[in-house]
């Protein structure tokens, strides 16, 4: 660990970022059985760049360990209703651990019907859902995963909050290289953007945001008291989050995301939301030449000058992390020492 | 028949709309067995009141049976090469019978293995894709279809296209009442609103499509020759696309949009674009209460002034149209007479 020039930030390595997670929620009562699925999305969030679900989400995550709006201790439940069908209840627990609890089920499903689910009910925030598909990726399977959050995008033509921001990700298996993953929030930016503005006191751009009569607002504080988050191609957004709503929080017998209480706070018991996930088995339909074909398609990306594939920033951040390690507020590492006491 | 008072305009009942179409395939050599699946979607889309794939497209369908882009002696080939995976070969051939071929046994494997795929490879324009994913739903299977088209939207950071329009349609079965069907394409609008313009000789609104540098244009013939569809959402619209691609194309061993040829010109072979579809027996997972889980989202979104579900219009056009029948230009009317013919 080493303390960088300003005297408010310090770097971390991916390893000390492991130890300082495993210890905080370990001291706030998770369970060493569920903490190790919940540090390893940490650090892999903080190794790909994406700091809003790294170190900057742990203080939440202790906190409601702590307070018990999550049960730390809550073992998942996993059954399989169907023979392509599998379902964990996380039981108001941490997400990562029931997800890690069907993946391997879910795989073994995939490689036998050609296509299996895995329902996650009860459920809380999943932090990167690309760390997820990916991870079903690289076991060999086209992923795609829909994530429910707290309600925050108004429906089509109405002005209050009914779906959550409600991510989609899809991840591919390549040849010889990483999945390719595209992870994207049905709204314009994610939320975790409008927090970071409230906290520098900054104004939003126009277009992220609404307040809660439905006009756009540059005020932070309009979008997130009552305001709602534009989605991404206006009804076209909407609709997508529809969808999502309907496999993350419908499918799985969750709360839908009006009836999920907030991933920030620490009122209204647990949030109970949902992940669904498909794994399909390619080899099954999509023919010998299935690797040259994927690859003419991104070549066709790539051969553009100035176009890129999802995730290539997520690639590079990796790359950098490996070489540099993670710079963190040194308020933030205090803050998480003092959980980890 | 009426002629309405304008002499450029006639009204036709649903059952002669169902005549002509039937007579105008069977002219142009369609197989009598392949003819009603595509009879049944003219007259469905021209109920629903999306003109643009109905009678207005059934002469490029007629077009391509005569001469012979499109193989409508063509019969599919069903194959299970997984217990949760269907797949159709079209054969070059229509997309509607192929469709039709597999749904039956889609459900039936939804049914036992709680999801199950279809995947429509060497295929074709399906239509409305709402139209083949409110039939799975309408035997009780929440529904996802995916389709591509033809390359017209470019890649994020890009100018040349890679992606089509590529919808993706959502249908979930509602007690006592249709399914709810949403079906959206991945650009702000369909190239169907941009070939409408061209054809009236106006100017398309600014937003919907750019010219060969990737700069905005006002020109339909701009958009259409070399030009790209802005996909909605920007990029994320463009995530969608790529999203759809890899599940309609690549995944069934169809052509990717950058290798079909064009669903409108008789060039080029037969297109072998590809449709992909999943059924999930929501029961195994959604819960004893999904029914009143489902309207209680449903009811929050109707309760809020100006709000609407998706499908709401093509409700009422359905109502409408059973009333008082379709009007269409009486050229369109002497042009299919011919085919008829």
């Amino acid at each position: 660990m080493t303390t960088a020039a300003a005297h408010d930030a310090v770097t971390l390595s991916l390893a000390e970022v492991e130890a300082l997670t495993r210890a905080a929620l370990l001291a706030c009562g998770v369970d060493p059985l569920n903490e190790p699925a919940i540090t390893a999305s940490v650090v892999a969030a903080e190794a790909e760049g994406i700091h809003s679900h790294g170190l900057a989400r742990l203080p939440t995550y202790c906190e409601h360990a702590r307070v018990g709006k999550i049960d730390g201790k809550a073992r998942p439940v996993l059954d399989s209703p169907r023979p392509g069908l599998l379902r964990v209840d996380a039981r108001c627990g941490f997400a990562h651990p029931a997800i890690d609890f069907g993946l391997p089920a879910l795989c073994d499903a995939a490689k036998t019907q050609g296509i299996a689910a895995l329902a996650i009910t009860n459920s809380y925030n999943c932090g990167v859902v690309g760390y997820h598909v990916e991870r079903i990726a690289a076991q060999g399977f086209l992923a795609l995963g829909f994530v429910n959050a707290p309600a925050s995008i108004a429906p089509m033509g109405g002005t209050r909050p009914v779906f959550g921001t409600n991510p989609i990700a899809l991840a591919v298996p390549r040849a010889g290289r990483e999945p390719l993953v595209l992870d994207q929030s049905s709204s314009v930016v994610a939320k975790s953007e409008i927090v970071v503005h409230q906290q520098r006191g900054e104004p939003i751009p126009l277009g992220w945001a609404l307040d809660n009569d439905g006009n756009p607002t540059t005020d932070p504080d309009a979008a997130l008291a009552g305001g709602t988050m534009v989605p991404a191609g206006g009804y076209k957004g909407a609709g997508l989050a529809l969808i999502v709503e309907l496999f993350a929080a419908w499918l799985t017998g969750a709360n839908l995301s009006i009836d999920a209480s907030s991933f920030a706070d620490n009122l209204g018991g647990s949030p109970r939301t949902g992940q669904f996930f498909i794994a399909i088995d390619s080899g099954a339909t999509a023919g010998p030449d299935a690797t040259a074909r994927l690859e003419h398609l991104f070549g066709a990306i790539l051969e553009q000058e100035g176009a890129r594939l999802p995730g290539e920033r997520r690639i590079k951040a990796k790359q950098r992390t490996a070489a540099q390690g993670v710079t963190i507020a040194a308020a933030l590492l205090q803050r998480l020492r003092s959980y980890a006491a």
